[in-house]
């Protein structure tokens, strides 16, 4: 889409898709206290080269969700020295997320789907193990187990809060959640996001491909079966993503914050469970909403009729390169980073804007990444 | 102390110690949101016969704290069948949290210091590993990293809640708690309680003595080095009990919910950081504060100056023996049984009596226990 004058905006959220709804949702979560929710993991696929820019080289993408979610709960990596960054070393969206949290001072937990490197800060653990290469066949092996676990999560999180915000972060993500939404029938070929600034989108389809065919899975084979559409192809933060909004949005709202993997998410939770769907939004980046390389609005129409918010975050007149490189398609979103600056927004009934958000990522990028 | 007529009760509680501040803490209780967190720990330690009944023989301790936290959240133990019983079959306190929590509809959060099993249901890992036996020292390596990460945990749970409420289970923990009050210099030698109707106290202080001994620690030597005393006569829930209410009491009331192994909690907040005791009370059960055995009074007046409450639950007429065996003195405490019942009363501002959570409890024993 194209943001136009005709684009309704409350506060600085953008009213994106399902506009009539969207703001119903947004109005709901005024001056009201969220919580924010990370759902980490890992998998092999993320190493495949070319496939992810969330870590510096494939290797250190076992790194980015512990260093991530350290950052939100820190103020600093622990795992790794500075933070997160692209192969070309723009920093991770966690900056953004850790931004949001620390002005709107929301409570946060972490909860891991499978990790290869645990973060050096408390987390839930759901007896996940990381992901294996979708090439392979079978990785994730205990879906149903993680889906379990993470809803009675849920239940328990919905009592703490008046609402939830779930974010994640996986690099080689999109990736996973296009073998998920293949699998169960949703076209979304040249559709998913992708950190980098040019769309790697054959690459994706040839591994989701190879994926497909050593499962022995055709387009929409497994529409009615999202616990093997995420084994064969899929990653355990799907799992556990999922899990968690069956558990919570029978109670509260819950703004689902990300991208276009947002599409597998909605589609799992669409086959177990469709009627929470009533109580659910996406809550997202401005970058992900005018990515002229993907189709996050042509991905969620396929599934359910579910709004889209949007943070008009804008980087573009930030003193720092490394911030201005958002505006020209890298990175995008992640860590709930859209989601989290629509909450801080809401939960501060608009005294939180684009600017005073910005002044507080600018003052953390220079404490952790322009002195170094 | 015994039970007279002169004993002050707000709805079941009863203000056992410093009854003026007891009165202010639970007035603000009333009518407020809890969070009820679950701590728990393994150790060898356990393993010494004579030494724990929280497990039918000493292997299967490692098996209890798991087991439990399955009970709270799910309504039923998924990693042993049945629930936990003492050597004579008597149930665990953790049918009195479940009731409790189920009344009052409290959310649940359960928090790992160190396991050997792990349990099947979603628990924030701290990071920290079982403990060893004190008699071959060194029981708990990183004693300062569990306390730190379970701060952060604390700090964020405080903005969930309106209160914690947070209990323990630790088989052999009287014993562990006694090392650290020896090794912190607070006299403790035959006021800690047993799960047993004979309290074994002359083999827990031999127990401690070989661990201070190896450990090269005299008593009081270790007043001023809390994580010191934890990782040579401790077990990894002190620590993690002790970071957790570190990092909330700032913020809200905590009712650290358990018996005499609070002494050991207690010394170790009040030699890191004393102020927050003053937003800290004790909550326990009738039981633990009629125990002749044990005294609880005697070990806290030596530490801090903190209310003591109790929940007035009574078996003495519960139609199921299992039950009834409690008011011989078995069990008589853990799983924050005694703060979970007095927590779901302020909550529910008295409508919840020991009446109504006795009929609960039988409830629950009948399902779980009576049925077999």
């Amino acid at each position: 889409m194209k943001l136009g004058e005709r684009v309704k905006k409350i506060f600085d959220v953008i009213l994106a898709h399902n506009e009539l709804k969207a703001e119903a949702f947004l109005e709901v979560l005024i001056g009201k206290k969220p919580l924010f929710v990370c759902v980490i993991g890992t998998t092999e696929t993320a190493k495949i080269p070319g496939i992810s820019a969330a870590g510096k080289y494939p290797e250190l993408t076992d790194y980015t969700p512990p260093a991530d979610v350290e950052l939100l709960l820190l103020g600093r990596c622990k795992c790794i020295t500075g933070v997160p960054v692209t192969p070309e070393g723009i920093p991770t969206p966690a900056l953004i997320t850790m931004s949001a949290i620390k002005l709107a001072n929301m409570p946060t937990i972490v909860v891991s789907g499978g990790l290869k490197i645990n973060p050096r800060v408390p987390f839930l653990d759901l007896g996940g193990k990381p992901g294996g290469d979708i090439r392979a066949g079978e990785t994730v092996q205990n879906a149903e187990e993680i889906l379990c676990r993470a809803k009675i999560a849920g239940e328990n999180l919905s009592k703490m809060a008046d609402y939830l915000v779930v974010g994640e972060s996986i690099p080689g993500g999109t990736t996973t959640a296009l073998g998920v939404m293949l699998a169960m029938g949703i076209d979304a070929k040249g559709k998913v996001s992708s950190s980098m600034p040019n769309n790697p989108h054959e690459l994706k389809i040839k591994t989701v491909e190879e994926g497909l065919k050593i499962s022995k899975v055709e387009f929409g084979a497994l529409a009615k079966n999202p616990m093997k559409a995420i084994s064969c192809v899929g990653d355990p933060m799907i799992a556990a993503f999922a899990g968690l909004v069956h558990g919570a949005a029978d109670k509260v709202p819950v703004l689902m914050a990300g991208g276009t993997q947002m599409g597998a998410v909605l589609a799992v939770i669409n086959a177990i469970n469709p009627n929470v769907l009533n109580n659910v939004a996406i809550g997202t980046t401005r970058w992900i909403i005018t990515d002229k390389s993907a189709d996050l609005k042509g991905i969620i129409t396929q599934i359910a009729d579910v709004p889209i918010l949007a943070a008009d975050i804008d980087f573009s007149r930030s003193k720092f390169e490394g911030l201005r490189a958002y505006e020209a398609g890298v990175v995008k979103e992640g860590v709930g980073a859209g989601g989290a600056a629509i909450a801080a927004m809401a939960k501060s009934e608009g005294s939180i804007t684009k600017d005073t958000l910005l002044r507080e990522i600018e003052r953390n990028y220079e404490r952790l990444i322009a002195s170094k």
